[in-house]
């Protein structure tokens, strides 16, 4: 048996749990986790050199799948680069794998290149940290790695999922030798985990009808989540049969009803359009919320019962209204409320349904769509025509993939259309700058969709090295709003009144991405007026040989200015 | 008094304590801390985007001068973004005050934007980590403001120098008001660090003597280092008056000697010739050593005494063979042996120094030396002669920064001339081949030198983003090793013999710098052969109104077999 076959049957384990995507980041100390993971059959790999990049791939590849992707790097600060893509994998709850290669404890801190202290590196960012012995002679330091490895996979997929670490010392030699065929063990170790259903008790129900039935203002928030075609069917009944508003943001992939501007109408100062608004009973299920109009709604209207259904442990609380924590995927909840609401019906012959709270709310966005569309047509070529024109412009059954900072605020203004069945993802699990170009191309290399991954100047420059690698995939669009700087940073109030802002907030920059997609082989279009962003919009999502990328010029000091009608236009909205 | 006043005081802090350059990362909830840094009249402030690139541009600056230099950015992934640059100034003791703004504890995972857990999250590779309080109004909290920020300036140049983390919850607002000025108080409290100076005891030097007096064979190593004008003036004594052989890498700044090339002759399998080499006493200071060769030649060949000199409190043994730790400068050190040496030789009548030793030492380098000259000499174009002709051609009194992988190693054998007064940088703290052109920006920014950057292509592009800000100076060289790889995994052994070597190891990549150059703006200069190398070196250290980029392109297979016969040849060296 070769010494490292304990590390090559690592490979087979991960196969047998449908841990079928790796990516390798170039190094010699995790050679013998790569040379497996290549030469195991059922797994596909991809070599990528910057980690950072690498990890924000394979978190957009775990993103769109579900599925656990293992990521493996070399010692030292490979590791470190890695921790960006965790913490957003941790509060973004995406499946990872990340096993970064090390030196044996014995050679931490002894002036040998490439070692840092690796054992927990990523703190309280990933769901657990395990360490592999070294030494593999001992029979009991097999079982071990086999049931690190078992356990390892299966907590990443455990709901909440979620990135968990395992670290790899290994002495050498790394190598097989010339030749040397891995063989894997099919009978390795396998510890399947039972899924479980959460349920709620006969009592809790009882209980939350009374309430469900004596309050008359019902509202559902959904803040940022995956796609659930169960919920989409589930929740539009609520608003269509029984009158409950839903509420939720572009990223909350609820798009199965009408899109909600909270944040458009919300901003208003008329305390009588949001005396009719206020709901009696909240439930919200998702994780975090961009409209912060919305939030600050709820904190000043304080509703009598405020419900979150979540099976994440932690106790989360940003509209500060909490009274329960129902730990139940939102799914089981209102499938179940919705059966049960249903039978009492039956039983207790139809109740009339009274849509009156419901109508208020859609009233309220109606006209609100109204007028922002109308304001939105009469500007000049600016970044919220432009973001709306794209949006206008996506194809159905497309992913659309939204970079954090401004980009992600107008499209939550802009709402998208219902019913052309576009999954959004977006990295607000730490809403960096970070990542998003190379999430965006992980999520392109694991569907057959295009995949729409718009991004400002800051973000996409910031993340460039996503583009350094050989798999840029032709299903890829890239649109860049390029306003040369943070454009944020003038158009939030506080920086925009402060001398520094141009230097030190904007960060005024002169780059273009024409170089680097002449370096990286993309296609390159650039656009600096409505017509030809339109036109070039006809053909961007068609088929094409390579990815493409649009670099939108736009001047920063317009978008401010009309960023500040908006909100002046909205702060009168009755 | 302004709610922040307590944080702009920090401003204050920082200058009167020497703190007198600042790196700002671009956000809102560090903004109090940018504006008042910005303010300060005493106080360098840089405005960088990518956190990754700006935290090894302050690692860069603080190499050149060692003063600290203060590192400032948002909260959330940001923060993790620093940690590589944080980890390599830990190992490589260069202080860095790292100052990380934060929600106020109670937001943490609470589902607000760009929050992650940033209390200690630099784990063991920082010196200490403190958090601010988030509340001013007790005057408790502005003593420990205060006496936090002085301890950790302190802590940050106390030998051994490194990094220290601030973790700033900062809440809104962040921005003073429109016009509003700040005032910084002048009064601020200051606390002062008293230099101790570290002495040996007469019992300790009686002993020591005891043992130098008896022993023949001395050799002293020389680890990676800072230049110091001392130590190079002492050692030099040592060679010459006391024949003591001295080893130092090129990363060692030991210029006062001939360098010796013990890895190039240490590789021989010529048991002979190494027998003749074995010291009995080793002294070494310093820290890594390049030289693999060296490491196990000491390993096989045990001193007897092995005396470790350095101030730092670990016990690090790479070597496998220590016998005494000293924890004392080696300046110290060795200025008091050798007056002591000299007093007693005065008193005693001038003993006969035995040079035999050295004299080995010196004849193996000198046939090594020549055999390698002229070796390279008939070479065809490849990376050994290439990186030759560009140390024979560095500029006096110039900066060399090496990047890592292959081109330290391939310096190192060739070495560097005596007395050209040349300084050489290079990130072996951990290694990494993650910010060493980020690194050379920063030390090219607090010198009028010429710095030259010698890099490969996967350390360049990796951190391309060093080249996205506005501040490149123009006495800033790169020389970019473009074998479209990391051609290291195809020259060593192992890798080379895997059928995954070029994808997986090399990662071939077909970049060119030439795109980033044209939208950095740096002067861009391809070679491709031995005479349009030498033409472009002839100008290369000129004066220039930009930086200058010389991408040097090589067959990587090419290097691979001149290595192999490099090693063949030493193989065999008597």
């Amino acid at each position: 048996m070769a010494i490292l076959q304990p590390i090559h049957n690592i490979a087979e384990i991960l196969a047998q749990k449908n841990v079928k995507t790796a990516i390798l980041c170039p190094g010699s100390r995790s050679a013998a986790l790569t040379i497996s993971l290549v030469r195991h059959p059922e797994i596909q790999t991809y070599s990528i050199s910057d980690e950072r990049s690498a990890a924000f791939i394979g978190l957009g590849m775990a993103q769109q799948t579900g599925d656990t992707v293992a990521l493996i790097c070399t010692s030292g600060t490979a590791a470190y680069n890695f921790a960006p893509a965790v913490a957003e994998a941790y509060f973004q709850e995406i499946p990872l794998l990340v096993m970064t290669a090390d030196r044996p404890a014995e050679w931490i801190h002894q002036y040998d290149g490439q070692t840092i202290y690796q054992r927990e590196i990523y703190g309280k960012h990933v769901k657990k940290a395990f360490e592999l012995p070294s030494d593999y002679t001992h029979s009991d330091s097999v079982w071990q790695i086999e049931r690190v490895v078992n356990e390892a996979v299966n907590l990443s997929q455990i709901f909440p999922k979620g990135p968990v670490h395992i670290n790899v010392p290994i002495r050498e030699p790394f190598y097989p030798t010339e030749m040397e065929k891995i063989e894997f063990d099919r009978n390795v170790r396998i510890i399947k985990h039972a899924h479980v259903e959460k349920k709620l008790s006969n009592e809790f129900w009882c209980n939350f009808k009374e309430i469900w039935e004596s309050i008359d203002n019902k509202l559902i928030i959904v803040g940022h989540q995956h796609s659930s075609k169960r919920l989409n069917i589930v929740l539009e009944k609520f608003v269509e049969e029984l009158g409950v508003p839903v509420v939720a943001d572009i990223i909350s992939n609820v798009n199965s009803i009408e899109p909600v501007l909270s944040d458009v109408f919300l901003s208003s100062k008329n305390e009588n359009l949001k005396n009719n608004l206020k709901p009696d009973l909240l439930i919200t299920i998702g994780k975090s919320v961009i409209s912060k109009n919305l939030k600050i709604f709820i904190r000043n209207n304080k509703p009598k019962f405020h419900f979150h259904i979540q099976e994440n442990g932690d106790l989360i609380d940003p509209f500060q209204t909490l009274t329960d924590k129902v730990e139940v995927s939102p799914e089981y909840f209102f499938e179940q409320l919705f059966e049960d609401l249903d039978i009492q019906n039956f039983k207790n012959g139809d109740e009339e349904i009274d849509f009156e709270f419901l109508q208020q709310w859609c009233n309220t966005n109606e006209r609100a769509k109204k007028k922002l569309n109308s304001f939105i047509e009469n500007l000049e070529y600016s970044e919220f025509k432009v973001i709306k024109s794209i949006i206008d412009k996506l194809p159905e059954n497309s992913i659309f993939h939204l970079a954090n900072s401004m980009v992600v605020r107008y499209a939550n203004l802009i709402g998208i259309e219902k019913g052309k069945n576009i999954e959004i993802f977006a990295n607000r699990g730490t809403s960096g700058i970070d990542g998003s170009l190379s999430s965006a191309i992980g999520v392109a290399l694991k569907t057959n969709k295009i995949v729409t991954c718009l991004i400002g100047d800051m973000s996409f420059f910031y993340d460039r090295n996503g583009f350094w690698n050989t798999y840029l995939p032709d299903n890829l669009r890239v649109i860049v709003i390029n306003n040369h700087g943070g454009n944020i940073f003038r158009i939030i109030d506080g920086p925009n009144k402060q001398p520094e802002v141009k230097e030190y907030f904007e960060t005024i920059q002169s780059s273009s991405a024409k170089y680097i997609c002449e370096e990286a082989n993309v296609f390159y279009h650039q656009v600096n007026d409505e017509e030809s962003l339109l036109s070039t919009l006809n053909f961007l999502h068609q088929k094409s040989e390579r990815p493409i990328l649009i670099e939108v010029e736009i001047d920063g000091n317009k978008n401010a200015e009309v960023f500040a009608s908006y909100k002046k236009l909205f702060a009168e909205f009755v």
